[in-house]
């Protein structure tokens, strides 16, 4: 399969771009808001696995560019970026592309980080809104540490929970997780119940603050 | 110590008392709004652990005897309850009693579960809010499923979380959690993240829907 990651160029992008590199032969298209960044950090990641002792093209470009023909669309940025960065590719989207929406709205506040539920109902909706009616948006990534995603050194041994209303989609997202070495996914249902699935980071924040040695704690449900 | 079980005849309840009264050496009093039903119930539990080969006492009486001079009072009543529940027990409270609410509001729909803030901000704040000023509440033991508390042939290792203003408090509550054989308490901070820690449960009832064998998961964060 191709991915693009749009927002590529950031913490859980640069994670999840490394590992599905790594860890299987889906090729990786890294996208930014500026085509330079992209071809540059593709080019890092490049130099990273060919530290690994892996070959392997990494391209990036402007988000429209990368996202153009691709089957799955990670929309990896901040949530206040997530509606801008669906439509700004939505006419480049293949037909048959599933979204994939990885963040969380956050506040902070003294006591921690809370979740910051958008008025659409969830980030994931947020994205699903601002995405063409034909693509299903999937929201699948969210609990998983950059850090740790990002270190090749580090296994991994950590659910991701995949929500959204498409059945079809979810099974798509949930075999690109299962892909990566040391990911169970876990099946959230549909759409409504992307909150609770969002809900686990800040709380996952929270956790590493009040606890020594959580510091990239993921979370297991069994 | 002295443990009382409001609501102890309900299902979490049941759970909690039968693992303290058979994995520690805390004394378990169970309450109830009918005192006839809390001795009836405890009565239950005597004999299910003499069964196990274990003599114990464990006391039932209408909720505010079972609360009255306790070190550690849990409100296990359902959500709508908890108000009233810690309302009526007020007077009796010990002066350095602590106050647990394991309650999480929820509501259903057809997606599945979700998480229901109170006004307040969450459950645990709600029996804050109706307790005497002087005595400190502590969120803890949500995400543990009752049916597997219950039985006690089943082996737990389960996180639950620990929230609440007053840390000597919460790490009475911890500490209680770390007694019970395969738990292991975390803590989630200050009252404030407690809507996160509550969020959790609607999840696990989701993803036991969702997904086979999550029948009765609990979950871990490492």
């Amino acid at each position: 399969m191709r991915i693009a990651l749009l927002g590529g160029t950031g913490d859980i992008g640069e994670g999840l771009a490394l590992r599905w590199a790594y860890d299987t032969n889906h090729e990786v298209v890294i996208g930014s808001r500026e085509a330079d960044r992209a071809a540059n950090k593709a080019e890092e990641y490049e130099t990273e696995l060919s530290r690994r002792g892996l070959d392997v093209t990494v391209e990036g470009y402007a988000n429209p560019e990368a996202a153009a023909g691709e089957d799955v669309v990670v929309v990896a940025v901040p949530p206040y970026h997530v509606a801008d960065t669906v439509e700004a590719v939505a006419d480049d989207l293949d037909e048959d592309a599933v979204l994939v929406s990885p963040a969380v709205g956050m506040k902070r506040d003294e006591a921690g980080m809370h979740y910051h539920r958008p008025g659409a109902g969830s980030v994931t909706a947020v994205a699903a809104d601002a995405a063409p009616e034909a693509i299903p948006t999937v929201g699948a990534f969210h609990s998983l540490s950059a850090d740790r995603l990002a270190n090749l050194d580090v296994e991994l041994d950590l659910n991701t929970l995949v929500v959204g209303d498409d059945e079809d989609a979810r099974d798509t997202v949930a075999a690109l997780g299962d892909d990566i070495e040391g990911i169970r996914p876990l099946d959230a249902g549909p759409l409504a119940n992307a909150a609770e699935v969002e809900s686990v980071t800040p709380l996952l924040i929270n956790l590493a603050r009040y606890n020594e040695g959580l510091a990239h704690a993921g979370v297991t449900f069994d």
